[in-house]
């Protein structure tokens, strides 16, 4: 395909499909870890500046500050802030666009699909309307209302939605947000030349994008999605790709923006429609899920059980998944979809659409997302769908891995579907906890990324060794689909699990891994242990709780991080941010932040000691509960 | 100072200036250029992508792709519309600052120095408003409201205070600015981890940044500061260090928000304060210029004649201005404040004070600009300056260079008092361009860098190269400073210029260089090349104008070219942007946007051969006005 093809791919923890990518006659994310593996070591330290034209400059012992002055710690300040900033604008534009998706249904009437999580969310916000459209569009409004305030006035529903002891300390430490978008504004202006050169002011206002990152970005946009998609329902279903029946229209998913969908999602069924895929010879049109969208619509999946096939895998499993060649087209709203889809959508003729332009592939067709017009866009969209269909199935070869995945994994598990679950109450898992049953909780969340030891090798084998601890584990992102793919999602994988814990899955019939779904119900988990901290009377940083976004990949899982550091959990990482090479920010980060708000980031690429420091925590914790 | 210290220093065109920093016992941005001048080629190229963790990678011929499947011009493209929409952003946040000032003026019954600046706004923008106070609000209010639309919504103001030819070409490609606060929230939202991958999608988006950034950040901000600090006057001023008066206590001010400054200014002439000082041994307070508020406050001395003692230098010329040991304070609102005054002010005890945490610098006080609390805040700053010079008077030694610059600089052009100079009509200057005694007009605008041949050369001597050949040089930006200090916006320099436009000084007692101050004041320079267009009935680019920013330094510099290229003008630089990694980014900057709006960039380090290429376009317009 190019000079590279043929190269070693990287090691994934998903044997079969480190086969399947090793022998794909076409170049993969996976072959091309080897051609980048020298790393630039300025930029691994985050000591490399070209914000002018007198750069690019590059801290050393010799040059200890760039041309203009900025040493070490004001560049790698400057380079965070700014990542932070961007991977928040990503979650806010994501919120934005889904309280105006959740508007715009309730202005034309549409179906409100979870009325509970309505009725919730506006009694949070303190509104009563009768008619439940007028409702969902006070709430919606309210939401958008906050993300448009300037920077210097905050934002109206950060006190409403936080724990209360967090926002005492967020008040404290004078890191409420304003606006949520001008929140990312002011500081995307902060880092750029010549102006801030305070390393702490800037750190600290990563907290503050943290914050509003985590309200807004996270916890409210899984609502907003409960309410127009419905709410998640624990149930049983395939992974892998397995999910990818090639008797069917296959069109794969990928981005962040569920609720972007529903209209798609609703049509494709539709007898009319269903008519045009038989026509062209299928039985029907499936959706394929990939990435954080694909893990949001799986767990929905109760509502979409007709025109879902599954979750099929995460970022850096989207070249295979296509590669396959029983996907017709890639619909893409956001990241993650990677560049690398593009050379494998053109040799296999599979159609690309994004249907938001922040997410334009070069050769995709761009069809944005309108909602007055979307009866008419959607038609164009399946007709290109069905088109690409007929002109790719039988001149393009198959090459599907049916034995790939997992039929029986637990998915559908929110805030509100556990709880259910549980009977109702937290108390059955704080007993766990409190017996030692479950020594403790670990949220293992993020992406995937390729370098911690290969794709996902990192993640699966700090759970495994998280599980043994007895430690129950809780993900939601990218790397929830690499940990379904590995078997550690189904009941069987009680067996990996410490003594205690198994027998606590085995009666329960549940795995020692609970999937929340995107790395945006990072949100969700949130709700929950804010739910626990109350019901205990203690504030968050107390908890048996850590974190570990092991794998993080994108700008966005720093934003998260920065909100898990907010509410003072422990943080790992499998890899360090850009930062090393300045010492104050990595002592901010990593003890300073411990008295800031309670958090710390702890670094770590080895999956047994990184379990072992999070146990510890876990134990401190514990001990600190006198439990 | 550090290890650094005793290093050569970097040229500069202001040969006094390079020869006192040569001389300065510390160190200084000069000093640093030699330890940086090893350049990373792939930064320098744009190829080098830290969004993710798998990351940096870095494109070669051998691994054309980063790891995600990347290639070079979505690396370049995604790199770029990051420092553009930064660039912008550091611009419109001058103008909401800027526009909230007037509007809290207004609203506090305050003085309204520019009554006419202010009916003028009033009447583009529609407004009719009997009473002074409300009509300034409602002008102030329709920037704002324009500011806060969201991306999808096109702001209101654009149509009114652009030159219809544009806006119908800027219609027809869809690059029409949203909200331009959303505008930038969503560009750097494009360039993050795995979202756009389209460079086409992407450059387009830079246009559109340029709009806003144009006529909003540029244009409006100028006219809102005179709105409230009084309209430019053409008059002649000292410039240079010699400017530092060392009777008084003296406080250097940078950055770009003047209108942060109205309060202090008027304060610091009031006798209790000037009491203050004499009784700490000094005649009084006075300001001394330093980067593009520094212009703006020369602009408009004409009103600040007891206060202002002059603009003693631009961007780097700021360290030197310190070394004098003459300066007692320095108040900063924005960049272009270095990192590298910070040792300088401690040395030199310097009292560092920010009034906006966007521009926090590490051992500076914050004492944020805040309306309501003016009196108080300024009356905090005051006694701080004050406490500051009794400290370090007698102690710290002084350097001044009184011999440095210039007496007589014309200041004070603006498209206003430059019309009222011509007679209250652009007759006079239009019938000197048909009649070949200036054969066109170049604007060079923009910053000072340190390595495109050193500090200034290449400004200097592309002006130079361009008078001789009887260009008439407008000019907006810490070029200005340089170009001043150089002693070319002197009556005298007429010696300079080509024989026809010398006549032309001569006979009217103007350099050949028009300052138009701060880099604000493009917006200026846009404002009479519409009105030129306007007069003969053409587009702006069928006029003989070129845009030089020889020396840009800075992401706003990118913003401000955008600006230049939507307006359809030929944009010369002497480095390019850290983009020539990418063929199809070099290919639309430099040869598809001729088609696209009629601009284009041209890269050339000589100053002689950059003069004669931009001649030869100006003689090809004139060729194409038939004169």
């Amino acid at each position: 395909m190019n000079q590279c093809y043929g190269c070693t791919t990287c090691k994934s923890a998903d044997k079969p499909l480190e086969g399947f990518i090793a022998g794909l006659p076409m170049e993969t994310s996976h072959h091309r870890v080897e051609g980048q593996s020298t790393k630039c070591a300025f930029g691994l330290q985050g000591v490399c500046c070209r914000l002018c034209a007198n750069g690019p400059c590059r801290i050393t012992p010799e040059a200890p500050r760039g041309i203009c002055g900025a040493d070490a710690d004001t560049i790698v300040a400057r380079n965070f802030l700014r990542a932070v900033a961007s991977g928040s604008g990503c979650y806010i534009h994501v919120v934005e666009n889904t309280a105006l998706n959740v508007k715009n249904v309730a202005k034309s009437k549409g179906e409100i699909k979870g009325p509970d999580t309505l009725n919730r969310l506006a009694a949070i916000f303190g509104i009563e309307e009768e008619d439940i459209h007028r409702r969902a569009e006070a709430v919606a409004d309210a939401v958008l209302k906050d993300l448009y305030l300037p920077e210097y006035e905050k934002m109206q529903l950060t006190e409403k939605m936080a724990y209360a002891p967090r926002y005492k300390k967020w008040k404290e430490l004078g890191i409420l947000p304003g606006g949520a978008k001008s929140e990312v504004f002011h500081g995307v202006v902060k880092c750029s030349t010549n102006l801030n050169s305070d390393p702490v002011n800037m750190l600290l206002d990563c907290l503050k994008l943290g914050i509003s990152t985590g309200i807004y970005g996270l916890v409210l946009t899984n609502l907003l999605n409960d309410v127009v998609l419905g709410e998640p329902e624990i149930r049983f279903a395939p992974v892998g790709l397995r999910v990818i029946d090639p008797d069917y229209i296959n069109i794969m998913i990928t981005g962040h923006q569920h609720s972007m969908f529903t209209f798609l999602q609703d049509r494709l069924t539709d007898e009319d429609v269903v008519k045009k895929a038989e026509k062209a010879g299928a039985k029907g049109f499936k959706l394929v899920g990939c990435t954080c969208v694909g893990q949001d619509l799986q767990l929905r999946g109760a509502h979409y059980e007709d025109i879902f096939d599954g979750h099929a895998g995460n970022n850096y499993t989207s070249e295979a998944i296509l590669a396959t060649g029983g996907i017709d087209a890639v619909i893409s709203e956001f990241n993650c979809t990677l560049p690398g889809i593009e050379p494998i959508c053109d040799e296999l003729k599979i159609k690309q659409i994004c249907i938001d332009n922040v997410a334009k592939k070069a050769n995709a067709e761009l069809k944005e997302f309108d909602f007055e017009n979307r009866p008419a866009v959607t038609e164009e969209i399946i007709d290109e769908v069905v088109a690409a269909y007929s002109a790719r199935r039988g001149s393009v070869p198959m090459n599907l891995m049916k034995e790939h995945g997992y039929d029986n994994t637990l998915t559908g598990v929110s805030e509100i579907s556990l709880k259910k679950f549980l009977g109702g109450s937290w108390k059955p898992l704080i007993d766990l906890i409190v017996s030692g049953d479950i020594k403790g909780v670990a949220g293992v969340v993020g992406c995937s990324n390729l370098t911690a030891g290969g794709h996902d090798v990192l993640t699966v084998d700090l759970v495994k060794e998280l599980i043994a601890k007895d430690i129950i584990v809780l993900t939601a992102g990218c790397s929830s689909g690499g940990i379904e793919n590995c078997g550690l999602m189904t009941p069987e994988a009680a067996k990996y699990a410490g003594p205690k814990l198994r027998a606590v899955c085995e009666s329960l019939g549940i795995p020692p891994v609970l999937n929340f779904g995107p790395c945006l119900a990072i949100g969700r988990l949130e709700i929950v242990a804010t739910e626990l901290a109350e019901e205990l009377g203690v504030d968050l940083p107390q908890l048996p709780l850590v974190l570990s976004a092991a794998q993080w990949l994108e700008e966005q899982a720093l934003a998260d991080g920065c909100y898990g550091l907010s509410l003072g959990l422990p943080l790992h990482l499998g890899l360090p941010p850009f930062m090393t090479g300045s010492k104050v920010a990595v002592k901010v980060l990593t003890e300073d932040m411990k008295e800031l708000t309670g958090g710390q980031v702890i670094i770590n690429p080895d999956a047994k000691e990184s379990a072992k420091i999070l146990e510890e925590i876990i134990l401190e914790k514990r001990r600190g509960l006198q439990i």
